[in-house]
C-alpha cells in the first residue's frame, strides 16, 4: 500500500465533497468458494482499497460527520495466529492507513445507532448487503436502492483522474502483461490447446507477483466476446483472440488485446480485418484529448472501420449514415472502452455515475449502448481502447431474417465470413494535457509485422 | 459430467432415504470479485454438482414429494448469445443431467408456494441466503438455522463412499498434482521466490485443464498453517512446505503435501524431524482399514510422532501418556486428515453431519479438536492422511508461560527449534475392503532418499 498521508488526503478530499455525510466503506470479507473456509483468493472492495489501502479482509472504515475516523476489525486470537501466523493489530493497520482510531469489529453497530443518516456504497457483493441490513437495520431489499448516489458520484470525481502512483501501478501490471503476451506467443503453436496458452500467461502473472485482473480470454473463436472455455486446440490458419490483464497487489489493473495468427502470418482475409480494426484503434487513439468526448472517440473508430468493411464489401452506402445507423454494429457489437484504475472496469460497481457525465444517459443503440463510458476527457482519466471486428453467426443471420439496415449491410458477403472468428486490439491509454499516452513500457507487438515477427516460429 | 443415469440414480437414492421430501437445491450463481460482472471464476455448488453435474451458473434442482424432478435456469436471450456464444436450452440441460423437467427460474416460486415443507441444505454463500429467504419467504437470518439436517446427513451417507468413477476423477486431479510438484521442484532453487514456485505449480494445474481445490500454501515458514503469502526469497538450507490440490472439470480434487529441503539436502536436524514426520504417516496409513475409527487413526500417529520427537529430546514421559494428555499437539496442532472428494475438505458446508459418525461430536482438547473427521472407516471412503511437526513460536511461548504439559515437553530443546519451520506429508488415501491404498498412478517423491534425488540440481 501507499504511505498513509495518500489515504488521509483522499479521505479528507472526500469528506470535503461531502461535508456533515457520515460514511460507511465496509471492506471485504472473504468468498467462500465451495464451503465457507476453502475461499477464493480474497479481494478487497475497490473503495475500501482506494481510501484506506488494506488489501486484509473484514476490516471496515466509518467516517463520522465531525471528521473522526475510525477502522473496525477483529483482533486475531492465538488460535489465529497458529493458522495464519502473526498479523499486525488493529491499531498497527489503522495507522498505516493514516486513521486516528481502530476499534473492534462488534462496536460497529452502536458506533452508527446515534447516526441518522449513513452513506455507503451500493454493496454487489450478498455478503455486504446482508452486513449492512444487519447494521443499520434495515430490510436486506433496502439496502441497494438505499446506496448514497452522492457518495458514489463524489467517489468517481476522486477516482476519475489518476494520480501518478496510481499510473506507476498501472504501469506496473502492463509489465506483467508485456510478460503475459510473450508466454502466449511462446505457447500457441498448432497442436497447442488454448488451456496451454492461459497456463503459461497465468504463470507469467503470478511470477510478477500479480492476480488476473479478471478471467482471460484465450479462444480461436473470438466473435465469442466473453468466452471463458478454454477447450480448443489450435490449428494452423487459426486467430487467437488473447484478452487478458494483470493486477497488482495494490489492486492496480491492465488490460490488453492481442490476436494472433496460430502458424505464424495472417492469411489474406484475416490481415484485411486485422488492418481495419488496427486503423480503428490508431484513428481513436488519434482522437483522445482533453475535452473530447470519449462517445466520439467510439465513433471516429466505427467510422474508420466501416469504411474498411465498406472497402471489403461488407457495408455500403454513406459510411457516415451507416454508422449513424449502428451498422457497424453488426461486426463492432460492443463499446470502445472502459475506464480502467483499481478496477479493470474501473468504479463498474458505481454504474453510469461513473463512466457517463452527470446528467447522461447510454444510448439505447445496439452496440453504442454497450459504450461503459461517455466521458468528457480530462488529463490523469485512464481507459481502455479496444475496438473490434466480429462475425457472429447468430447475431448476422437474425438481422438478415429482420432484413436489418439492409440498405448498409452485404448479408451474402457476411455470410462468406461466419467461419472468421473476430479480431480485437487493444491498449491502455493515459490522457495528457495535450492528447494522451499509450501506457506500457515495452510495446506488446500489435502491427502485422511485429506480429508475425514475433509468432513466427524458429 | 458423467451420464444421465449416474445422477437419475444419486437422486433417486437420495429420495429413498427421504421419502415424501421436497428438496430444494440451488447451484451458485457467479460470484463477483471487485464488481457484479468481474467474477472468480465459476465454481458449482458440490451437492448440485453431485446430484445434477452442471458446472453453469444460476440452475435450481427440486425434487418433489411425487417423484418429479426438474430443472430451473434462464434461457439465453440473443445478447447473452453475443457475449458467451451459443449455449445449450434449458431443456437439453435438464436431459443431460436425466431430469425430466425444465422451467424458468422465476416460475420457482410458485412451485414451491404449494409444499408444506422444502429442504435444503445450509447454503454458505450469503447470494444463496438471500435467494432462499426469497424463495421460500423466510427473514435471511431464519434460512440457516432452518436447512434440513436430515438432508444433510442422507447426503453424507450417499457421498461418503465414493463410486468408482468418482476415485477415478480423484485420481486425474492427482496426475495434475504430480505436474504440479514436478515443477515446483523445477522452480524452488535457492534466490527464487515462493510465488516463483506458485506460478509453476499453477500453469502445471491449468496445462491439465484444472483449476487448483484451494488457495497452496507455498512457504518456507511452514510454522503457519494456512500461509497464503508468497512474497520471501529461498534460501539454501530452508524447508519449502507445499500443500496444494488440482480440481477436476467435473470437480473432484487432490490434496498432496511434501516438505523441500531448498538446494536439494536436508539438514541433520530437518532430516530427523521429516523422519519422524514419514513414520507417523506410514504408520497411521497402515492403520487404515475397513471398522477402523479415525480418530485411532489420527492418535497411531501422533504416539509414532511422540516417540520420535522424545527421541530428539522435544518430549519426554511416557508417550501413551503424553499423546493422552494432548502434549504432542503443540507441535503436531491440527487434525490427521479430512475427507476428500467433491471439495478437497468433503462436504465440509454440512458441518460435522459429514465427517463424524451420527451421535459423536468434536473433541474439546486442543489439537484433536481441529479433526475434521471421525468416521469409522468403510471401503470407498477417500480422505486425507497428513501429519506435520511445526515450530509455532507464539504457541511454544504461550503454553510455556503458562507451564502447560511441563511435564511431558522440554521448553528449552523447544526454543532452540524457534527458527525451524515446520514439516508436513500428505497422501490421498482410499479405503479398500481389506485394508487402504495410497492413491495416485505415479509416486511424488516422498522419502529422504527420493526428495533429495528429485531436488537434486544438475
Amino acid at each position: 500500500m501507499f504511505e498513509p498521508q495518500v489515504y488521509q488526503n483522499r479521505r479528507a478530499r472526500l469528506r470535503q465533497a461531502l461535508p456533515g455525510a457520515a460514511i460507511l466503506i465496509p471492506g471485504h470479507g472473504e468468498a467462500p468458494r465451495n464451503y465457507a473456509a476453502n475461499t477464493y483468493e480474497f479481494r478487497q472492495h475497490s473503495t475500501f482499497l482506494y481510501l484506506a489501502g488494506h488489501a486484509l479482509p473484514d476490516l471496515v472504515l466509518l467516517l463520522l460527520p465531525d471528521g473522526e475516523e475510525l477502522l473496525f476489525g477483529t483482533p486475531a486470537t492465538i488460535d489465529d495466529i497458529v493458522w495464519t501466523g502473526p498479523v499486525p493489530s488493529l491499531g498497527e493497520l489503522a495507522a498505516a492507513a493514516g486513521v486516528a482510531r481502530a476499534e473492534p469489529l462488534e462496536r460497529l453497530p452502536e458506533r452508527l445507532a446515534g447516526l441518522s443518516n449513513v452513506s455507503y456504497p451500493r454493496p454487489f457483493r450478498a455478503e455486504q448487503v446482508l452486513a449492512l441490513a444487519r447494521w443499520l437495520r434495515k430490510a436486506p431489499d433496502a439496502v441497494r436502492p438505499d446506496a448514497s448516489a452522492a457518495l458514489m458520484s463524489a467517489l468517481a470525481e476522486l477516482r476519475l483522474c489518476k494520480e501518478p502512483r496510481e499510473v506507476e501501478q498501472i504501469e506496473r501490471a502492463l509489465a506483467a502483461s508485456a510478460d503475459m503476451y510473450d508466454a502466449a506467443i511462446g505457447a500457441m503453436a498448432p497442436g497447442a490447446r488454448e488451456q496451454d496458452v492461459v497456463a503459461a500467461m497465468t504463470g507469467a502473472a503470478l511470477f510478477h507477483g500479480c492476480a488476473q485482473s479478471f478471467i482471460p480470454i484465450v479462444s480461436r473463436r473470438g466473435e465469442v466476446l466473453h468466452n471463458h472455455a478454454y477447450g480448443n486446440t489450435l490449428a494452423e490458419g487459426d486467430l487467437l483472440l488473447v484478452d487478458s490483464g494483470a493486477e497488482t497487489a495494490e489492486g492496480y489493473a491492465s488490460d490488453i488485446t492481442r490476436t494472433f495468427p496460430v502458424g505464424g502470418r495472417f492469411t489474406d482475409r484475416q490481415r484485411a480485418i486485422y488492418e481495419v480494426v488496427l486503423a480503428g484503434q490508431r484513428d481513436a487513439i488519434a482522437a483522445c484529448a482533453p475535452g473530447v468526448g470519449f462517445a466520439d472517440v467510439h465513433l471516429t473508430a466505427a467510422r474508420t472501420m466501416a469504411a474498411g468493411l465498406k472497402e471489403l464489401g461488407l457495408l455500403r452506402g454513406d459510411v457516415a449514415e451507416a454508422v449513424a445507423a449502428g451498422a457497424h454494429a453488426l461486426f463492432f457489437p460492443h463499446g470502445l472502452g472502459h475506464l480502467l484504475g483499481l478496477d479493470v472496469h474501473d468504479m463498474e460497481d458505481y454504474g453510469d455515475l461513473a463512466g457517463y457525465e452527470p446528467g447522461t444517459a447510454r444510448s439505447t443503440q445496439f452496440g453504442l449502448g454497450f459504450l461503459r463510458m461517455n466521458r468528457r476527457l480530462r488529463p490523469g482519466m485512464v481507459f481502455t481502447v479496444e475496438p473490434g471486428i466480429y462475425f457472429i453467426p447468430a447475431l448476422i443471420r437474425q438481422w438478415q431474417e429482420q432484413g436489418h439496415l439492409a440498405q448498409f449491410i452485404d448479408y451474402d458477403r457476411a455470410l462468406t465470413y461466419l467461419d472468421f472468428g473476430g479480431v480485437r486490439i487493444e491498449d491502455d491509454v493515459l490522457v495528457t494535457d495535450d492528447g494522451c499516452r499509450v501506457l506500457g513500457a515495452r510495446p506488446i507487438p500489435k502491427t502485422v509485422a511485429d506480429v508475425e515477427a514475433a509468432c513466427a516460429r524458429p
